[in-house]
């Protein structure tokens, strides 16, 4: 399994529409798109840095995945996403070389993507995001 | 300022070898440049994941910044370092916008880059390092 490429680095922010002006202002980045998904409890703000992604994630709830991760280690990177021409057949492979998965089927992503999520404890404690646009 | 992407993303792990075989084994990484570098006090291995690049870094002792890391928050992300074509313009335009710089100066990075660090209170809670080849 190879992924093509980063599709995004996710990062977790305690106040998105602050941390979409530091992007744009540091870092000359410009906003692609913003998504409230209540399934995950995020909001999201897809920056484009240059031609790569920052996806900045604001928790919708302290008990939501991204309110626990800020209340336990502070704003900071949250997930690496990496970009696959085939979810199922990537997580597949991944089952079979023992990687952990923490969605072994493709769900719903933001965006229209089909994602899945593998877990840290098998990628030296880098949470990774497959990510798929069909 | 804008860089013109994502340069690598910086990950500290306990074990460099474990985690080169890791990436390869999961996401067919190839790798393209390992490098001790005793004054960041690091051994580093940066490996290809299809079009993008992650730098693994394991620290050469507990004292060292990513030893520090790796005590505080076990392996994971470290920093992301974006590729920008002018680094001493990208510093000044930066310290005008009033972002804290941890290497006010281009300083010698891995792999004969020059590099700078920009503090994780200017932008929410990530590491940020400039990379320019020259």
């Amino acid at each position: 399994m190879q992924p093509r490429g980063i599709h995004h680095l996710g990062v977790a922010v305690e106040d998105l529409d602050e941390a979409v002006q530091t992007y744009e202002r540091l870092f000359g980045a410009r906003l692609e798109q913003r998504e409230t998904m209540e399934a995950q409890g995020v909001e999201a703000a897809a920056v484009l840095v240059g031609e790569s992604r920052v996806e900045l994630l604001a928790s919708l709830g302290d008990e939501t995945p991204v309110g626990k991760f800020l209340a336990k280690r502070g704003p900071g990177m949250h997930h690496v996403a990496y970009d696959v021409a085939d979810l199922p057949g990537a997580l597949a492979e991944l089952d079979a070389e023992g990687a952990e998965l923490i969605d072994p089927e493709p769900k719903p992503g933001l965006y229209g993507m089909q994602v899945a999520f593998v877990h840290p404890d098998s990628v030296h404690g880098v949470l990774v995001e497959l990510v798929s646009n069909g």
